[in-house]
Parts: structure tokens; sequence; C-alpha cells
């Protein structure tokens, strides 16, 4: 029997190269083939300049290589190396379609170690200042996806159509983000929740709006019921929704004190 | 005005030394102070050898810092040295009561900065294998706490007091355990739906149980239902339920696979 290398299953976090795991770094440095999604930011394969690197898996509307492909990949690339990174976007166990790939490496007989990853709803919520739960206002959070994988519909068991908890954070919905505000609404949440879109959390082209539930359902009947620019990006996005998120009573007193330095700063320098 | 420093609410992760992200390893490495949880791994303290370390905060059941002192100490630090560390366990935005010392930075003027961190639920899910969401099985989970903070009834919005979604994570759930199984179960959730219960995730002294929901539901009335033994931790536990959960059939296989090479090895040494 052949030497079998070993695959390690590497979140790689939000985006900005430093937000991997001191764990994961060390694994890309010394990888001999790291298998990563397309939607992995360059900056983090500048972390393993000696690995044989592969592109594979989804990108949202673009070209994508199916996922038994990418399964043989790996168990091949295991079977040839010795270090074997898998490295998936945010953390491989949750919305990373991991199973699959666990899947066929147990049938393959290839040990694996799975290293999790900060998932964008975490970044999200440091980018933002806002914790997800909050004393009082937020002792749950739900981390949700809409998006029906490719038939699904045929063996789905009876899944939870509308989970509920105090914060939601929806994962890339935005073909659904106003019908879910729609029936947010209805199930009584009030017209005033604060609702955060964010994109490309943690790098540079990172950019977030800010609206209320109300805005968000009425955003395809009232062009003029808030900015509706996100509509338009390209990028995944993170849609977060509660009490929780609201402005704290003193960030908006420390920003007033800091306009008002600003402006004596200016009246002094003028 | 004095030159005032700036705050690092920074996320240690489960435990793990090597779980933080680089990000946090390296401000821990150039910080001046570093405020700790009582919970933090020792580990985790030898990045930062150079700073001046101070414990507070909560441990469960032992004495603790309120959490006026520890605001007071975090301003006070800013005010005295240029870069403070606030290293909390786990993720900071998520059951990491950082609003109120956001606000307490926020009302003295100082800025900061939040780097995330590996929750617990993510740590946990990568060392049983399992996926938190799976194709066809859970497109959402909710991670949830059931303790309730001193003084929070008062001032208590209406929360949902029983969340939905196809997998849910409780933290720090031990005491309330069983009721929430009942409760799961008299909401239809299967007698069969697998759970499991992690502490000291990714340290040494890391230990899981595997069990059912009617095993936990009946805990208390049937001592012989599963092993019970994780009542007698005394860490923080962490309790993962729902479908996703279960074992891939895969790994049935594999494990089987295993223990025929394991018994032909050792028939072949003898």
């Amino acid at each position: 029997m052949s030497e079998l290398g070993k695959v390690y299953l590497v979140g790689a976090g939000p985006g900005a190269v430093d937000l991997i795991t001191v764990r994961g770094a060390a694994l890309l440095a010394k990888a001999d083939v790291v298998l990563h999604d397309a939607l992995v930011e360059p900056e983090l394969l500048a972390l393993c300049p000696q690995a044989k690197q592969i592109a594979v898996g989804k990108r949202c509307g673009k070209l994508s290589t199916s996922q038994r492909f990418i399964n043989k990949r790996l168990v091949d690339a295991a079977q040839k190396y010795t270090t074997v990174v898998r490295l998936k976007g945010g953390d491989p166990m949750l919305f990373g379609r991991a199973d699959e790939e666990l899947s066929a490496l147990e049938e393959a007989g290839i040990a694996y170690e799975i290293v999790p990853g900060i998932t964008s709803a975490l970044a999200g919520a440091a980018s933002l200042g806002r914790s997800l739960t909050l004393r009082g206002v937020s002792r749950s959070v739900a981390f949700i996806t809409h998006a029906k994988a490719i038939g699904e519909a045929s063996n789905a068991r009876q899944l939870f159509e509308k989970p509920t908890a105090d914060t939601l954070v929806y994962y890339m919905g935005r073909s659904h983000a106003s019908s879910i505000a729609t029936q947010l609404l209805e199930q009584g949440r009030a017209a005033s929740t604060p609702v955060h879109i964010l994109e490309s959390i943690s790098t540079k082209r990172e950019r977030n709006w800010s609206l209320t539930l109300l805005d968000l359902a009425n955003v395809n009947t009232d062009p003029d019921s808030g900015d509706s620019s996100w509509q338009q990006s390209d990028e995944p996005l993170l849609i977060l929704i509660g009490e929780a998120l609201a402005e704290r009573t003193s960030t908006k007193l420390n920003n007033g004190l800091q306009d008002s330095f600003a402006l004596a700063n200016r009246r002094r320098s003028a």
C-alpha cells in the first residue's frame, strides 16, 4: 500500500490575509498543494508560494467546478502529495459543503483534519462594531442561507423555512432579501428594526449599507425607500437584521462630541 | 489634551494557542498591556511576554470582576498605554458582552478596533468533523445562550424564548439542557436527533459525548439513558443538536474498513 498524504480543510476566514488562524497560515506555508475556492482572496495565496495552487469551486453565477470533480482532485492530490490543503472561504463547516469532500476522503481511506475559520457574520459584526447578542435584547443569533442547491428539492427533508432568533444573519440572500423582510414584518418584527448589508467584508473593497426592515421590504416597490445601491453589487452579500445591531446611545453621544471637536479644530485652524 | 492609546478587542478563539487569528497574535506581540478573561488559556498569554497582563472578567460560578470595573480599567489603560489589547474568549461580538466595554470607550473618546475570533461552535464542528449546515438537511444554524444575566429580566424586551433553526448550538446550557431537549421533542424533533456535548474544545482537555435528543431529555429521570458523565463537568459546555450532525454513511464504512485493517495488522504481528 502506498503512503497517503493528509488533507487539511482550512477555513480562509472572511478575506483579509491576517484573519486566517495562525494554524491555517502555518499549514499554507508547508503545503505541497493548495486547492482553493475561486472566491478566496489572492493575497491569501501569497502565504503558500511554494505550493502548487489549484483554483476549484464555485463563484456565484460564474463557471464552477462540479463537486464530484473537486472530490476527485482532492483524493488524487492526497495520493501524490504529503500535505494537501483545501482552502475554503469563511469556515469549512458553515455553508462550506465540506461534508461531500469529507465523505470522499473517508471512502478513499485518507486522513484529514479541519481547521476552523472566521465566518463572515463575525467579521461583519466586528466591522460594524455591533454585537450579534446583547444583554436584554438578543440571546440568540441564526445564520441562514436561502440559496437552494441544485437538486436539493428532491431529497430535502422538512427544513425550517422561517428560522427565528433574536438576531438573523443571511448569507448571500440578495435575490430573496426583500421578501424575507416582508415575512419578518408579517411575523411582528418592528418596521424600524436595524438592517445592515455588507459586501467584501474585511477587504479593501468592503462596503456596507444601513437601513431599516421596512426600507428593505419596500426596496422593489418604493425606489426612494433608503439607499438600494447594494442591489447592483456583484459580490456575495451578508444581511444582518436585529435590534442588537442598533446604534449605541454612546456612539451617538461620542459622534456628537467628535463633531464638536472637529468643528472647534476647524475654527482654530481657520 | 493627552495622547490616548488605542484599544483592540481581540477574540482569543476557542482555546488552542494557534486558533487565534494572525492579526490577533500580532497585536498580542506588540501590546503594552493585555486585559484578558479569566477563561483564556494560559498558553495564549505566552504570545505577549512583553505586556503587562491583567486577568479580568467572569468565570462561571467563580469570583468575577464586575463589568463596570472592567470598563474603568480599560479606559484607564488607554490613558496610560499606546496599545491596549482586551483579549476575550471565543469571538468578542458573540456572547462576549463587548457592547458595554465599547460604550465605555466611546464615552471616553477612545479609539478601538475589533478583531474577530473563532467561536466555539465552529471549532466544535471542526473537531467533530460534522458540518453545521448540510445540503438537503440544514440551511440554518442558531447559536443560543439561556444564561440569564443578573438584572436582565427587568429591562428585557420580548426575546425569542424558543429559537428555531435546522441546527441548534447552545452555549453553556448545562443546567437547562434536559428541559431544552424536552421542549424540542414537544416541538416535533425526532427522538433520534443527534446531540453532541463538548467541553474545553481544541485544548488537550477536550472531551465530547454523543447521545440522542431523547437521551438528553431523560437524563434526570432515567440514569441509564446514555452516558451522563458530562453533568459532573465543571467546564463551560457546548451542546450541538441537529440531523446535520449525524454520522456520515461513509464514516461508518471507513471505520469498518479501518477496523478490518487493524484486525489484519494485529493478526500479522501476533
